[in-house]
């Protein structure tokens, strides 16, 4: 069973998503680290400790990554997909092995193109937190959503 | 031979610098997406074309942990790594398989912490770009960097 698609007139600023979840292991940690970002702090817990992060941490990328593989799962239904042309991201607390991320989204902005009458533009809110609540990144990404069509109504 | 590290008091607004190349291949981009982003434009060629990618196009978040090593291995070397706290990312074109991406960096703006006499902020635009000079990202990055102190001047 699956969620219905939602289009650009399905959605309404304050609407809210959660995904499932996914927990975070060391070797996960150093498989992307070593792939993407090779810094001491990502791939050896005694230099971590040394640096600001007090500890071994993922990338802030590879949290971005685990992000998008759970929205892309089970974040919102939006019909042609989780399709973002960017958006400001932070990360506020490290990922730590073992940390179970979720993601909670909201609907900040909705607007239809004014050049293109097949889609529109959502601004969404996307705060991931661990197994404690603490948020370790927030994303509010501006994504292109299509509009409901005769045929698909 | 590697540069002398960069501290907080080397950095200056308009400094700019260059990463080596990565020339990203169709299984790479299979493989990120297959573990971070399965969506169809991301794995399928034939589906992508239906798509606003019009063929098969990486991840964004492919792209910025690729832009990431490019930065980690031959980018500006900051002491202390290369830590982001968050920015605003951009992704203005598809990469596509065969792509031949290069990261081209400014310094925007450099700021001491007034809480932290022992660092500061630095804001760096980081374009990255493919072979033909098309920009496929941008990331206006703030990030961390020590100042220089007694024992390391």
């Amino acid at each position: 069973m699956s969620d219905p698609l939602l289009f650009l007139e399905d959605l309404r600023p304050g609407q809210t998503f959660v995904t499932g979840t996914h927990t975070v292991t060391e070797g996960e940690i150093f498989d992307f680290a070593r792939d993407f970002d090779p810094q001491p702090f990502h791939l050896d817990d005694t230099a971590a400790r040394a640096t600001l992060f007090k500890g071994l941490a993922g990338s802030g990328w590879h949290t971005a990554a685990l992000t998008m593989r759970l929205m892309v799962s089970s974040g919102p239904p939006l019909a042609g997909g989780i399709l973002g042309v960017g958006g400001e991201i932070s990360w506020s607390a490290p990922m730590r092995p073992g940390d179970t991320l979720r993601v909670h989204s909201e609907v900040l902005e909705v607007t239809p193109s004014r050049s293109r009458p097949e889609r529109g533009m959502a601004t969404i809110r996307n705060e991931t937190r661990n197994q404690r609540g603490d948020v370790v990144q927030t994303f509010v990404a501006r994504v292109i959503v299509p509009r409901r069509t005769r045929s698909s109504t």
